[in-house]
């Protein structure tokens, strides 16, 4: 038995999210069709480093597999690419250590939001940018970035459903916005990631930005510890899961080579 | 009865092209559903400039339309965009003279050619580029595009299917050719262009570019007024029909104002 490591990238539109679910399009689905083709019918179960919601994007997500296959990572690569559909593709491969696991070894996700600034609609952009066509503030956005980064009680920002053990302190890296033409950028790196938090962070930030929301209303959303205070979670579609970083990567290249 | 002029943009992915078929998705007639829901349930029809393919793009299509309704300009717009699906777009409307023909009245198209060069395929690049991971010469391909510009007969460059009037001699005002990053742009200015006539010879340029002929084979298929001497039609994905113009278009503001 060999465990194996696999980065993705998937266009989320067409996708109930990552998650198996019965009846649903979703990528855990399509990903474990090809696997069972490749292994001649024998099911195979795929270990995400995470969920992601329907519409949501990932540019590079992981997840793990266990196989008996004997295969060079770069034929698995073409292998899954060929029986994949088009809106899924296999970036890399690569052999893992027996106790690797994608969720639980991960020890950075980036996530990305992207908005479409712009009073004229985008029809090339619709499903890869929330479409926001008020003015904004960008350095007020950005010096409201830094209020999110460190390690805070997210409770107020992630949703009411969020079940999770251990509680929701988590430790944010980065949060920084930038904007290039018609479109703003927003990057959070962070150590984990509760339910729905980049959509409803983003979400506050850019009330920020036009002005609905002013700095210290941040501070008490905090304090409330109540998801009712921070504004609407923003939709899936400027969401994208960047990034999955884990402890061993530097010997990436050594596993590769 | 009044004669308006309408630019669209549109993402040609999940439509069967422009023009209306049976059983089909079409622009037009997902654009004239909208406008007899307009029209109380009466059926008008529109004039584009020009067909597009099957999963090309707009992003500036033009038509004309006649109404029996009084509405505003920027009230057309605002009420096509609530009623039309998410992948047309109403980017302007505006009052045209009673002669205006927005096909017949085009004196000149742009269409552009977008390519993804890279080795790796991108998911969210899949519908808007034509994916080609060869190595290419571009300093060659701009040699090459300067031999399309000018007066010529385009026989061996449209379909073979092609049924015109008129012969097969177009003006092309510009063939030009940039790469960014991953990225290659194909632009063709012309004052017509043939059915599948960018595609054609798009795919001539990158044969040139990938050294799979060479220039003096372009004025050899010139000669020979033949299509099968062209290459492959590239895919409609990378194609996007730019910009459309016509004579009066500086009065275009005055209309507006």
């Amino acid at each position: 038995m060999q465990k194996l490591k696999c980065t993705v990238s998937y266009d989320g539109t067409h996708f109930s999210g990552s998650q198996i679910q019965p009846n649903k399009r979703t990528v855990q689905a399509e990903m474990e069709k090809a696997m069972t083709k490749m292994h001649k019918g024998k099911q195979v179960q795929i270990y995400f480093s995470g969920r992601t919601d329907a519409g949501v994007h990932a540019k590079a997500q992981v997840f793990h597999f266990e196989t008996e296959m004997n295969i060079p990572p770069e034929s698995w690569k073409k292998a899954l690419n060929a029986v994949l559909p088009k809106d899924i593709h296999v970036k890399g491969i690569e052999p893992a250590p027996a106790n690797f696991h994608a969720q639980f070894d991960a020890i950075e996700k980036e996530y990305r939001y992207f908005v479409f600034n712009c009073k004229e609609r985008n029809v090339f952009k619709r499903n890869y940018a929330y479409y926001y066509p008020f003015d904004v503030d960008i350095k007020k956005i950005q010096v409201a970035c830094s209020l999110f980064e460190g390690t805070h009680d997210f409770t107020s920002f992630c949703s009411a459903r969020t079940a999770v053990k251990g509680g929701k302190v988590r430790t944010l890296y980065e949060v920084s916005c930038k904007k290039h033409e018609d479109e703003i950028v927003f990057i959070l790196r962070g150590n984990g990631f509760l339910y729905n938090m980049v959509r409803i962070i983003v979400g506050v930030l850019l009330d920020v930005g036009s002005g609905k929301i002013d700095l210290p209303e941040i501070e008490e959303m905090f304090r409330k510890k109540d998801r009712t205070f921070a504004g609407k979670t923003l939709p899936p579609e400027g969401l994208f899961l960047w990034k999955v970083k884990y402890e061993n990567e530097a010997g990436k290249q050594r596993g590769n080579a």
